[in-house]
């Protein structure tokens, strides 16, 4: 009989591990099973579909016909996995649509179950115009919605990165966007300064940013629409309401196996994304992942960690000895006007993790200063003060952030000092990059408080 | 007697080791000779001068005042450098204005001399409509000859960097113009491929790229003006001349003085930027540098490497104890509407090297595919299969090309694997990159030929 891998999951990182799995020992059966009607979808463009900056054709990768033809795997949607047992090597499947449940054995699992959205908790939150932005329906719902209702009011509750971009979305479509946040400053996790300026950008852009803003309740209609959405001491009207308030890992069946998880409740993986239970893997959402500044796990539920681990453990279900050593966590998102990113740990993440830590911010010209069109970068680089080593930076500015922010990942994961950043040997073009490009502006400045 | 430290050149590696030498060791007198009018200028973006894209005031960063006053250096300009005595440590210096010798004893010297033009040795080859790229004053003229003379017709002799920008920046006056180079393709030294899109790019832009050229002799009429390039085999009528051949290394002074060169003439220096000589210094583009990717010494006279050793120069010319270790060699130039950029060493030179060399080339969209105006990048990695590096790589594309190369300089400076650049956690948003960055799909794609 052929060795069976099943996965778990449609999205990201289980289409990684089938397709891996399959590519690898194509001996194989590999089955991946998914609860919803799409597989293999960019979650990341949503904000852009509903912006119109993207088709819709373009958000789908692979078909469940298309994954079959290409990549050899066997793909059932509509069926939800509701139990793990590991000693019988068994799965129980629910087919949605017929309601019955079946018995599927493995030999290799790759469990990649992703997250969910928090949500609220408060009555009224299943209201009709009440969206998070966290599955392609409800990305094509939330479109549909403003071409067929036109909202005006956009009540955008959370400040994170996705409440960026849809902030940007909405006031797009002409919508007044106010912003309930429950911090002082959005972008929890950045540092302060970049908070700052993000606030200011959005202000710049007419979003009503609100701080301390802890929503309450919501004022529902007889058509079950939200018309005010509630807070400790106001009321803002509403035609449509946006949940953003980050995701949880969606590890409930495996931890009903046994399967052990770490402190936020994500699954815990070997470098082999192995779990604590020989013979299934796990990837994706539904984990914790190590960062590799601080060694600790974390939960860091990105696209970009999830399809390397993905592929990593479909490899090694399929008999492989492929390795995934870490994240040290990259974020880049555009507010407005400007790029944002985040790489590494933060200054106050530092502190905790023992570091000595040294801080130094630089503001510097993208391009060569006098050039038409030449924008500045502000970074901020987090550095230990003992090793020399960079932990972590924030960029900003109105190009030339993103792509630099990618040059620090990599002085970050090779755990590069400050001191041999000053060396590197980055190119220079007038139209591109000035002689002293803001990163090694940022690495001599920082040098000086070494 | 306050000690001395004189430094011979004034345009980049010579300013950096004045100012560093005396803010290191304010005790110390510093006094910087050049022979020319300015110091300290920007002469990366005189193309862009000319093409208007740059204003004249951007060019200098210091003038002799501004040295003097913000960084305490003594600047002597008209001040020409005949001679270097190590065994009495003496110089003698030539008052171009009045013609007078004098000797000024040092303690310690900084030779940065910089570089001089190739030339054809042709006759009319100092006609009055044929120019260099090389100083201020040379594209002062330039300009003001376009703006004067409005010439209709250029010929560009000579196929590298600074051709590319000034083909660009001629054709925005919308003259005619022929490029002619004496190999079939131009920018020798990057991979053929690129080669192929940079002279596909020019011919686009309706340059007349002219291979095989062996420029032979001009037709000068009775003002003292160009009228043909005669090649071997062809006439070109020319109301301007543009010779750019590339550079050679300003060394005889230290040649003189009996200091070590280099097979390309260039002077050595140590890792503490000191010359065979006790007390003498050297940086920039009459120095060679060590290439770490293959650790020879080689020339590369770019400001990015001049501007650090003049820094590691100064300091320890101060009596610091500060390192230039050396440079992978970056180049990055815009071709008309292109990005191009070759970062460490070519397939042949590493092969030339002793490298098992392998290479793979990919195509990738620099954002989401599917977001409006994305574009696509091309890179050409250069391994080594023995040990893993990255030896190299040539990027192009409409976008992102540059600060993606910058990324991967990184990776060849510190000796970086193929694996582990596929573990890079690199930032993924739709706007500026997509999940997998064309990085990563290089990377991936060249793991399967090691």
């Amino acid at each position: 009989m052929r060795k069976r891998v099943l996965v778990i999951g449609g999205l990201a990182a289980g289409p990684s591990a089938a397709s891996k799995a399959a590519r690898v020992n194509p001996g194989m059966e590999v089955v991946l099973f998914e609860q919803g009607e799409h597989i293999s979808y960019g979650i990341c463009e949503i904000p852009y579909y509903i912006s119109g900056d993207v088709a819709e054709v373009g958000l789908i990768s692979y078909t469940p016909t298309s994954l079959r033809e290409k990549k050899g795997v066997d793909v059932r949607v509509f069926h939800r996995v509701e139990e793990i047992s590991p000693a019988k090597r068994t799965i129980q499947v629910r087919d949605l649509r017929s309601g019955i449940m079946a018995t599927e054995h493995y030999d290799r699992l790759v469990i990649a179950t992703g997250s969910r959205p928090r949500s609220l908790g408060i009555e009224g939150e299943d209201a009709r115009n009440i969206f998070h932005v966290k599955t392609l329906d409800e990305g094509l719902r939330i479109r549909k919605f403003i071409e067929q209702e036109k909202p005006k009011r956009a009540v955008i509750i959370g400040g994170g990165y996705i409440g960026m971009e849809m902030a940007d979305a909405l006031r797009r479509h002409d919508m007044e966007v106010a912003m309930l946040h429950r911090n002082s400053l959005p972008m929890a996790g950045l540092e302060r300064e970049t908070r700052e300026r993000v606030r200011e950008e959005l202000e710049k852009h007419d979003v009503n940013f609100v701080a301390h803003a802890r929503t309450e309740g919501f004022v529902v209609d007889k058509q079950h629409r939200v018309t005010h959405v509630i807070t400790a001491t106001d009321s803002y009207e509403a035609d449509l309401v946006i949940l953003s308030l980050g995701v949880v890992p969606n590890s409930e069946v495996a931890k009903g196996a046994g399967i052990r998880v770490g402190s936020s409740n994500g699954i815990l993986t070997d470098q082999r994304q192995q779990t604590s239970h020989d013979n299934i893997y796990a990837a994706g959402d539904c984990c914790e992942v190590k960062n590799l500044v601080n060694n600790r796990h974390m939960y860091i539920p990105l696209a970009t960690i999830g399809s390397k681990a993905g592929w990593v453990a479909g490899e090694n279900a399929a008999g492989g000895k492929a390795v995934f050593r870490g994240a040290i966590r990259a974020i880049a998102v555009k507010v407005f006007g400007i790029e944002v990113a985040q790489v590494g740990i933060s200054a106050e993440e530092a502190r905790d993790s023992g570091f000595d830590v040294v801080t130094e911010t630089i503001t510097a010209w993208s391009k060569v200063a006098v050039m038409r069109g030449s924008k500045k970068v502000w970074i901020k680089t987090i550095a230990d003060k003992k090793s020399g080593r960079l932990l972590g930076a924030n960029l900003y500015g109105e190009e030339g952030a993103v792509l630099r922010a990618n040059t620090l990942v990599v002085a970050i994961q090779h755990r590069i000092t400050i001191e041999e950043m000053q060396q590197w040997d980055l190119a220079y073009s007038p139209p591109f990059t000035p002689l002293w490009d803001p990163i090694l502006v940022a690495a001599n400045a920082t040098r000086k408080k070494l």
